[in-house]
């Protein structure tokens, strides 16, 4: 690592455009096409300050997905049915875009598309891996404080294991996109959330 | 593709001595080192053989899985608490196994090792996806139906979606693994049952 010599702080707007061209290149032509050296020519920008700050293609596409996954915000009504499903939907919607991405006829195709190359992604590199579950950690705060509201209001039960549920609601969708290629949208969430909430055990 | 001569049936004891020892090398040394050509000269096959089955690695390793996945049997005692935790410990045993493949410290690494690649294959080979959604519906059926007997018995609600109540179980666990990083044992599978059965809703 050699400092540069003026201390100069990261150029952030340099950043952002690295990150929409690359997000644009994923969505329009799918991950296997992706390259660093593409974005780079696009962006007008040395390769090896790109390769300095995202050493492969995984870790410049996992930032891709961290840059649109902070522009997912949580609304909370009070009603938790509604509020659920909104949020399930966003995710679902989320992974709709990673399922679809580069592909033609991406509505009915049940590949899980740039989705499962995250997973994979996360897996492979320690880095990359430890960034992905920081994500889903700080988005899940907010889901996993949004649930404890809905408790302490009296909505949900007070002795909730509130992990668990949003393990059940969030992998559901996570586990339909990647292992069984069923489609997730606003309908399938809202049977989700009305299932774990009524649950399953006869009355 | 050129038919061997005599129309000869395909050797099934030389597919289970690759399988056999592409399963031994995923498990000791992890996805990434795994090579059809190391495989072939340890079973003593031509490499063309192997490659004519299975033209990539990602071919080799999910017929692995699905070899392994066939030897998963369910158990019913008729207590659906009981018969769906085994179920799921099962699952999760399967996934942790994939999940330390090839890695010395594998109890406390939250990486999803193999399990991650088997998700980006079936993402990345059409014909892998397809034959990955073929077990999944394989293995999924067999649960239903042991949920949907338990509706019958009046364990379970008569109206249950029995589709988004396997949805949420075995989601939760492929969650944890593939996205959150979270362990999946039978202490987790016994409190996913509770949580699923007993519903979130305030009684």
């Amino acid at each position: 690592m050699t400092p540069t010599r003026r201390g100069r702080p990261r150029d952030t707007t340099v950043d952002e455009r690295v990150l929409r061209i690359a997000a644009d290149l994923i969505f329009r032509h799918g991950y296997t096409r992706l390259s660093i050296d593409e974005v780079a020519e696009q962006a007008g920008v040395a390769k090896t300050t790109l390769y300095r700050r995202w050493p492969t293609k995984d870790h410049l596409a996992v930032a891709v997905v961290a840059r649109l996954q902070e522009d997912d915000e949580i609304t909370e009504t009070g009603d938790i049915r509604r509020d659920l499903t909104d949020y399930l939907t966003k995710v679902a919607a989320g992974l709709n875009r990673m399922r679809a991405a580069g592909r033609d006829d991406g509505h009915d195709d049940p590949s899980a598309g740039v989705a499962g190359e995250m997973v994979a992604a996360a897996a492979r590199h320690d880095d990359i891996g430890a960034l992905a579950r920081d994500l889903y950690e700080r988005r899940n705060a907010l889901a996993l404080a949004m649930i404890r509201r809905a408790c302490e209001r009296g909505e949900l039960r007070q002795d909730l294991d509130a992990g668990t549920l949003l393990d059940q609601l969030a992998g559901a969708l996570y586990y339909r996109v990647l292992i069984t290629g069923a489609r997730v949208d606003r309908a399938y969430a809202e049977r989700l959330v009305e299932n774990a909430l009524v649950g399953a055990a006869s009355p």
